[in-house]
């Protein structure tokens, strides 16, 4: 695989999007965050578009990150600021559409309380 | 994706479903709640029809709920109420049938103890 | 959904299995256990055989149970005991087989430490 | 199933990867951990190629490992050591490559805080 061949698929969602407004433990490793994990195993440059949904809003977006051939990026979305912060204590949703061919997984660590809590899942391919 | 593209499945299936009975930590955030997300891409409203399945008796439903178009719904499991409340400590699964294509994602809160711990995953998408 | 139509997949794999041998807090709830909870929509009970995988000996099962018509069967791996208990501590997988079509969830819930910890996530259709 | 039928997909991709660097409570079982689970329902053994991907250097691999035929592994990331140990507290991710079908699940546990969190997914199957 390290020949450079892309796999997966252009499109992703993930409907399951918060960020805790509050934290436990030391920063940055403990702070709550969602994440959300792309990898790009092929030889040309991806470039994401994120968009995230509200319940009682407009979405908002795209937010823009390159994930650079034959890497992966893990996003936090409390990182993304272009075109304005993803609000805390509030539910999202998210599409995430790349040029080419990428495997997407979406993660939360919440550290609301004392000990921290962890889920996980690949995001739902679309196509 | 702005655009409105409606994306997913009509029908989606969660078979493991369990509210816990009792919760710490500060309400409603860190009550112990299980939580159907449903992503509706598109541009026409979708309504979605909730069926819980138990051990021992014969499915409820249907829940009737809207989720607008572009928009996002996390509802409570705990919250339902029409036709009736779903019972506590009680194993139940779920299928979710929609009138166009949304994305589902299930995830649990669990402060039964002090601390809390979450499950999540992309539901099953059935066709 | 509440006709009674059926859904699914007749072969499900779980990779990831593994009962912790002590726990922390009350019994049953808070037994650290491992559960596949399924679902059968249909009309028709559900004959389901699980075979037990594991790193160093050969595969032990079948494990029968039956889900009825449109019921929903969440089965601790620990209450297994036909042909055999499951052994605690211990890496295993599991293959389900149904004879009609049925939608599976893989559960965990550790506590052996103070606070429990959860994961959860849809099984893998086979076919 | 115990007729040793292979099942699964030959490429599978976990793009969330991350081992803790710390840990609390008791060795091994409550060491921070990443978990690779795969399981060879087959009756030929598997010859499994796992590539590493990071956010700014080049792929690492092939890291070579066989699951035996109709047996399932549980590989830690932490125990991979040729061509080289991966990297604590680094983002990264992973292509599982088969000579035969498996099926893939992804678990981490992490125990940086004095109670363990737990995440868990079906891989992604590509091919």
């Amino acid at each position: 695989m390290i020949s450079g061949k892309a796999i997966g698929h252009k499109i992703w969602a993930i409907p399951e999007g918060y960020i805790p407004s509050y934290s436990n433990g030391p920063e940055p490793e403990m702070t709550s965050h969602e994440t959300v994990c792309i990898l790009n195993t092929g030889r040309d440059d991806a470039t994401v578009q994120l968009t995230i949904y509200f319940t009682d809003k407009d979405p908002v977006g795209p937010y823009v990150v390159v994930v650079p051939a034959m890497r992966t990026q893990h996003i936090r979305f409390n990182d993304l600021s272009d075109p304005e912060p993803i609000p805390k204590d509030t539910d999202y949703a998210c599409v995430i559409e790349a040029d080419g061919p990428v495997v997407v997984q979406h993660t939360r660590l919440d550290s609301r309380q004392a000990e921290n809590a962890l889920l996980s899942t690949i995001a739902f391919p679309v196509e």
